[in-house]
């Protein structure tokens, strides 16, 4: 082994009794070293999807000590299974094992898995022990901070849920060699959100390092995942409550859920609608008069280098992205408010954007 | 109206930015005083059941104001609603009336609807507000304090909940004039709890103001939920993760869940097992020579005057009793693990009981 694979990088996020480290790098899922000082007891379920349970379902399980009791529970992939009917299985399982309080459950896949997990921890037996390994980049940048679980209801997307922080995340760059390409593409979506929002230095590396990232590169994954994490806590820390500045990790929501919402979930991933919202939202910063054509044709180019869609779907017209963004929850009254760029690495919360500006946008950008 | 309407019982429940207050008093539900502060938003729902329904929902109907949404939902009495079926029913509601997260739940009723009403509002949309308006004896010293909601499970009782706090609690003691007597009693076995466990004045003014509680005197029920309230949130300040002295609140619970559970849930009510186990706990304590037959005698008389069963089901042998035990969720390992009285206003958590003094307390116990 080399060196790099016994020394992974390490971020704490800071949450005074409820903080916990974020391990990442190469070949860290088979080492018990990043698991075992986080399990609550020796009861340990293993919760998967029928995708990665034969990737990586066994390499976990050589990082636990043989002596736990270990089970393992595979539900479908997809969307579609983020609902309270499988967090029940996951609790049927759990109570069928005879699993107590001082459990633990090791959500192995990427945010469906993880939302779901994190859920069923956070209510078994008012709460028990939770373990994230995301397998998908946008998992790993995303979900691993910031606490929030749940599942779909009918009526609406992460309509049931808790907040529940995991005692550890572990993520192993080495999962991406499987990671769909367009997968991996939505993934980096929301890393170039970071550097957009918050850092124009990480910006301005991504743009020199985004072919290696591409080609997955462990040191340069590592880093973008743990300049990624490490921002959005910086974030988190600041609004825990959601009130203010997290809004701001919505860059490119407002537009890419309209693009979502219109197109049927699934169809675009939704780093894809990212990518594109971000696009979206640089444009009409620019026509805002904040960033220059410059500055929004960096950002044009570093979405296009993650291979990510430049233009909105053919039949949206305007009346179909206006009447899904006024359905927004960030919008107070009747105002919309968007998440938008005073420059490349500063973003802001915005509710005065002319009508006709807007429009003028929406008219204007390409369709594809 | 009387002085004494206008000013209820005001206690303080300290848990940092988590802190809520605890009114009681007669005449509080139909008073906008008490409610309004503490509503989240202009979205209210309340959620009750059909005994309750008709008695209560419109007197606190009138304690909201007019310019408020409010929905109600009136679900089924019985311990048998306590499910996540019923709690998708609130989400539905919610759901349905478009209620988003500044919306408060409020729960009228006994302990069931208190704790499946706090486990809809702890996750919908990741925690809204939540106010508890109890109806029980029961429920107004015991759900309270302390945080926890949730639902049975086919497989075992509250397996599936949250903590989650209220942002008030209304105790109006007119609402105990409705209270059927059995009720009324097994309330009283929890509020007695309390003067046993740890507090001999209270325990001695009880044996006093019995009668006065039973006739439900407002200024005897004021004072007697208050103090319980009071014990109950200074031992789960003292133990908030419930690994030492909150064991404590258990007393007579151990007993009390044998016969609850031989007898099949429902035919002893709770209070009435937990009386009848406290006094075989008083009994046990005795034969380990920490209570004089003097204090078993009077712990015996204030169960008897708050009409509880001072004898255990005929039917249950030993056996069945050691049975059940065993089971019980606080033994570690394979040690009995029992709440007993070092003297009357002092309780201990023991878990060295010699099985022959255990088996001979069980086998001379009375049955009827």
């Amino acid at each position: 082994m080399s060196d790099s694979r016994n020394a992974p990088c390490t971020l704490e996020v800071a949450l005074g009794s409820r903080s916990y480290p974020i391990h990442i790098g190469p070949g860290l899922l088979g080492d018990p070293r990043w698991l075992a000082p986080h399990l609550a007891g020796r009861q340990v379920m293993v919760v998967t999807n029928e995708t990665v349970a034969p990737l990586y379902l066994s390499r976990l399980r050589q990082g636990l000590a043989a002596d736990l009791e270990v089970r393992e529970l595979v539900l479908p992939d997809g969307e579609a299974t983020k609902t309270l009917a499988s967090v029940e299985r996951i609790w049927d399982a759990l109570l069928a094992a005879g699993f107590n309080r001082r459990c633990t459950l090791i959500a192995l896949g990427g945010g469906v898995i993880g939302d779901m997990v994190g859920f069923a921890a956070a209510c078994y037996q008012r709460g028990v022990a939770f373990v994230q390994v995301p397998t998908t980049l946008l998992a790993q940048v995303d979900s691993s901070v910031g606490g929030k679980t749940g599942v779909n209801h009918p009526r609406g997307k992460n309509m049931i849920g808790a907040f529940w922080q995991p005692r550890v995340v572990l993520v192993d760059t080495d999962t991406l060699v499987t990671l769909p390409p367009r997968e991996l593409s939505a993934g980096l979506a929301e890393v170039i959100k970071y550097g957009l929002i918050r850092d124009a230095d990480f910006l301005a590396w991504l743009e020199t390092e985004m072919d290696a990232l591409r080609g997955l590169d462990p040191a340069a994954l590592t880093r973008a995942i743990e300049r990624s994490c490490t921002l959005k806590s910086q974030i988190v820390a600041e609004d825990e409550t959601e009130q203010g500045v997290r809004a701001l990790l919505n860059l490119g929501h407002t537009f890419g859920h309209a693009i979502e919402a219109h197109q049927g979930y699934g169809n675009w991933l939704h780093g894809e609608a990212v990518g594109t919202g971000m696009l979206m939202a640089a444009e009409l910063s620019c026509r805002l008069g904040w960033l220059s054509d410059e500055e929004v044709a960096r950002t044009r180019a570093i979405i296009e280098a993650a291979a990510l869609p430049l233009a909105a779907p053919a039949e949206m017209s305007v009346e179909d992205f206006l009447a899904i963004m006024r359905l927004d929850k960030k919008n107070l009254d009747s105002r919309l408010r968007l998440i938008l760029l005073r420059t490349l690495g500063e973003a802001c919360i915005h509710d005065a954007t002319p009508p006709e500006t807007l429009a003028a946008l929406l008219e204007a950008f390409p369709r594809r």
